[in-house]
């Protein structure tokens, strides 16, 4: 990436090229999210939806759509759908962690309840296929309602592995396909849908937006034992307080000792923490130079993405999904 | 009802005339709980599935479909995506309701967690979906998306009527609409679309769903009032006690003098009961023949369920329907 480019990040450049769309977008999630009967439902949905998120998966199907030379307008149903698909699993989220904070702002489950935050994500959901029924394209219905039923398998599977010492790189995956990754894939594979490329582009689509969301979960995951709490919002280690099974200790655990075994059953699966320990876990991780082998993963998953966009007819949208494949590891490169 | 109609209970005649379907939509329900990554999925689902409720959702799909002549097999689909659907309500309200018991077992949020109820239907859900677009029929995923948008919508507006003296017989009715009603109308409506019947017809399926399962709620109300607890499972004013605003409530309210109106509020606005409460309010449904005027609402909407069958062609089924419109208030008649 040239200096040029880094003073511009690749999400305010898509954000720049898709400014018009992506207004639109905003109109359509704000008609949407009103409710006739319940005034519940826009308070709560406004709350996470104007908190100022980047909204990046509306912005990969309207980029994807533009790239693929799409000229209608479905595009904008379809990035609202994703939008409200992410929005629900937000709201979701926060009762199943019983998190206190999003965003730096109260949750919406804190804020009202825990009712209002799974009732209004239901709500968000409905809504999301009502305005994919509308595209009349059963295509997108299929990709999204499959991308819905692998966030929710992934979050269940999460509930069970992530404090699972026998959870290995491959569940660890399927959780972050789930958690990350299916919402991207399926997010850029409606805008080439919609668009109607061939079954090879959009196959091109889907491995971008799959590799993209890995290497953005990995380097989150990576982050949250080397990062800067200003750039992160967390603090080093909150991982390994909350019990998180992620890809540096997973990593770790498969080339312990005995003892070491012993450590992390003690910290991981049983949750007996004391002081020091998260110091040994770093020191851990650093015997066996697991954050530097998670890195090398983030970095051939952000390649993966790079070369899928191979076979996409050449766009300037297309270079700034290349350059937001290299921002995404960035931090950590 | 002739006395021989009364021995086989009329949703015990629908399910003898359906039961080959019925036994493949519970293969199909089954075979789609089942989940490749997480068990813990099928597990929570069967706990709900397996344990014994009527089916008479999927029961009206699929006599819904049987009654307009439909010969294919997507309604097996629709009849189980009805089904996910009620399922997927009922994980989320469990959790909403902070419930300990539903169909006399243990609920699902007790046996596992919150977060299970919350993401187990979130992934029902999701299912549902995938079940309708292999029907390629895009007017079903309509029907169904907007039932589970008015779904999510009148348990958002029950959160905040259900406490508040405001709430009145048309909000009452937009909540079990909500509640019960949309889901009852939409299954009976696919059912007609998938057999490709007329415009008018699918009306009257919609209608007869939606006044009986108005019907079904009122009288659901009415017994909390005056039902046995034996045959209801329920003990008389679990839902004054829960300060739950229904119809006979609703009634009494907006014939109260300043001292009643000063009760109600107390009671179940704040919340503040005390012994002899119940008692009292109990007299006071007494006074305004709140609990008969409910049950005339109750026999309007049976009235109205049968009337909307009329338009459809004479069926062995549609006498069922007939059956089991008398067959909801018959407990309180």
């Amino acid at each position: 990436m040239s200096l040029d480019q880094a003073a511009v990040k690749p999400h305010e450049q898509l954000n720049a090229a898709l400014e018009t769309e992506m207004g639109r977008v905003n109109d359509l999630i704000r008609d949407r999210m009103a409710s006739k009967h319940a005034p519940r439902i826009p308070e709560v949905t406004a709350h996470l939806v104007e908190a100022g998120g980047k909204r990046l998966r509306p912005m990969l199907t309207l980029a994807s759509a533009k790239m693929c030379g799409y000229d209608g307008d479905y595009h904008l149903n379809l990035a609202a759908a994703v939008e409200f698909i992410h929005t629900a699993t937000l709201l979701h989220d926060d009762v199943v962690d019983e998190s206190g904070q999003r965003r730096g702002r109260p949750t919406a489950n804190l804020l009202w309840d825990n009712k209002s935050s799974v009732l209004v994500g239901d709500y968000l959901f409905a809504r999301s296929f009502q305005l994919m029924v509308e595209t009349g394209n059963l295509r997108v219905l299929d990709i999204l309602s499959n991308a819905a039923a692998t966030i929710a398998e992934g979050e269940v599977l999460q509930l069970t592995a992530a404090q699972n010492l026998a959870t290995d790189e491959a569940i660890y995956l399927q959780v972050v396909r789930g958690k990350t990754a299916a919402l991207f894939s399926a997010a850029m594979e409606v805008g080439g849908v919609i668009a109607e490329i061939d079954h090879v582009q959009v196959q091109a689509l889907f491995d971008y937006g799959d590799a993209l969301g890995i290497a953005f979960q990995i380097v989150d995951d990576l982050l949250d034992y080397q990062g800067q709490t200003a750039a992160t919002g967390k603090n080093i280690g909150d991982d390994f307080r909350e019990r998180k099974l992620t890809l540096p200790v997973i990593k770790a655990v498969a080339l312990a000792s005995d003892k070491e075994r012993a450590f992390w059953i003690r910290t991981i699966e049983k949750g007996d923490q004391r002081d020091g320990d998260l110091d040994h876990a770093l020191a851990l991780l650093n015997k066996y130079n697991t954050l530097s082998a998670t890195r090398d993963d983030a970095l051939a998953w952000s390649e993966k993405a790079k070369t899928a966009l191979q076979s996409v007819p050449d766009h300037e949208i297309r270079q700034m999904l290349i350059d937001l494949a290299d921002y995404v590891v960035a931090r950590v490169n």
